[in-house]
């Protein structure tokens, strides 16, 4: 059986696993603060040096790397100005890592990395049309049509965090007024318990803890959560008609606390077309396993 | 060089046109009124005498036939709970025409066909990932990425006319409110131009005309859509980052009117990633051989 390197580059650490038949074997992580002072030449060095001692340690060659990036861009392997990462500008990491280690070499941003690791090994098995969403730090979306994910023009489709849910509403990290990751994430889920009159500094994990014990505010905050992301996803359901959404991250974890009302949402606002036809899902995924899982299923199915 | 039929079903009439070499050399209609009260094969038997008729005119045998139809069902070639069809519920029409004239037949909605068109013969030629827009009676829409139209699960994708612009606003045929297509439409421009105190049942070529001699309510009617297209254009663009948008129908003929005003409103909109990207173009294919082309195009590409 073959193996293969899935790597997920994020602001704070880079995961580097070696993959086979669907597991990961072994993995290790590279902390970005040790290289953000220095070129970005060095922090793709060390990424290459894990990969080689990877594949000592187990004795084997790897098929390819598939790499998961913020704002990566699949047509040429680049990372683009990703505001969280001290390399801004835009980096080849594909190319430089595939030159250094002859290795068929495959980028593409997280989120799409994810939909690919759900159709490969997780609950999108089967499903050809669906939209991916991991809800963290922000909202990330991977759109599949014909079981291929949407990259269009520039290879940046599929930002759906950043479709407007309210005009002129909340301030965004991408600088405009009320997308959807601003109501959405867990940035999001905060400023929504403090508006709603949550007292404290509570983390999404304490309000849905609190949530759980049946605090109504709490309840509540998440109850609005999934109304706001029903109305959103109705609105998606137009443009691509999915079979099913998959959800995945930190917050699809207590899908339990806003699935109901995402639900009444998405079919009281969406077009009687898709009505009662969309299913919602969670991933099957491990979230530690996820990322890496999904790179290396990026160069698989390449 | 090879003959093809492209046919347009509408709500009054249905056109059926013999195609060679991107000309419609011959076109003929068929009044849906005449065979409203009748069961849809008496429609389909006319169809396929036209058809007949054409071919024994010109002497020749075509290879295949397309088919715009309202509500159309790429997949199983099906016209579905059409609204404005006098036969409602789902009738197969691509395979009852198949099974008739022994060719090869294949059916998609009017907007789908619309596109498939101008990546055939029109502006569309080089693009392989844009969106295709028809201003007329409602707002209809084709997507296409990677050279493809996604038609999604079922084979509706692409409905943008029914994104939501205004929660709550608008009635839409439909049955939902707010959806774009009540703003922008030949019925939503007039209701606009009656919202802003205009007088009189102007229709939307007069509130153009009216415009075009300077009339400033008439201007900000046309001003007001554009606003309002741009702004869900931003919108639509996070899901495919679509290269260019491609207009077509009787409205689009007045792009000058708003064309402006949407490019300053999409811009203003969009995420930073789509900015001054995306360009506005309108169909090169002449109004009334739109239709036939796109259909015809649907079977010559297939």
């Amino acid at each position: 059986m073959s193996y293969y390197i899935g790597m997920d580059i994020g602001g704070t650490s880079t995961s580097i696993g070696l993959v086979k038949e669907g597991e990961v074997l072994d993995r290790t992580i590279i902390q970005i603060q040790a290289f953000a002072d220095g070129p970005i030449d060095q922090f793709i060095d060390q990424m290459v040096s894990e990969v080689k001692r990877l594949e000592g340690k187990h004795q084997c060659s790897v098929e390819g790397i598939g790499i998961g990036a913020p704002n990566g861009n699949y047509y040429n392997g680049t990372m683009e100005l990703a505001p969280n990462m001290p390399w801004k500008e835009i980096h080849p990491i594909a190319s430089m890592v595939e030159e250094k280690l002859e290795k068929r070499t495959i980028l593409t941003n997280d989120a799409n990395a994810g939909a690919i690791g759900e159709m490969q090994f997780g609950v999108a098995k089967n499903l050809k049309d669906f939209i991916y969403i991991t809800l963290g730090t922000g909202l990330g979306s991977g759109i599949v049509c014909n079981g291929q994910v949407i990259y269009g023009n520039d290879g940046f489709a599929g930002e759906m965090g950043h479709s407007i849910l309210i005009p002129d509403g909340r301030d965004c990290t991408c600088g405009r007024k009320g997308c959807l990751e601003a109501y959405v994430s867990l940035r999001g889920i905060k400023q929504t318990y403090n508006e709603l009159g949550g007292a404290g500094d509570l983390s999404p994990n304490e309000i849905a803890e609190n949530a759980n014990a049946g605090n109504e505010l709490c309840l509540s905050v998440y109850d609005q959560t999934g109304k706001w992301l029903g109305l959103k996803l109705a609105d998606a359901a137009v443009y691509t008609s999915p079979e099913a959404i998959v959800f995945f991250g930190g917050i699809a974890e207590a899908s339990d606390l806003f699935f109901s009302s995402l639900k009444e949402s998405l079919e009281e606002n969406v077009h009687n077309l898709y009505r009662n036809k969309i299913k919602l899902l969670k991933s099957s995924l491990p979230l530690n396993d996820a990322a890496i899982l999904g790179s290396a299923a990026l160069v698989m199915r390449d």
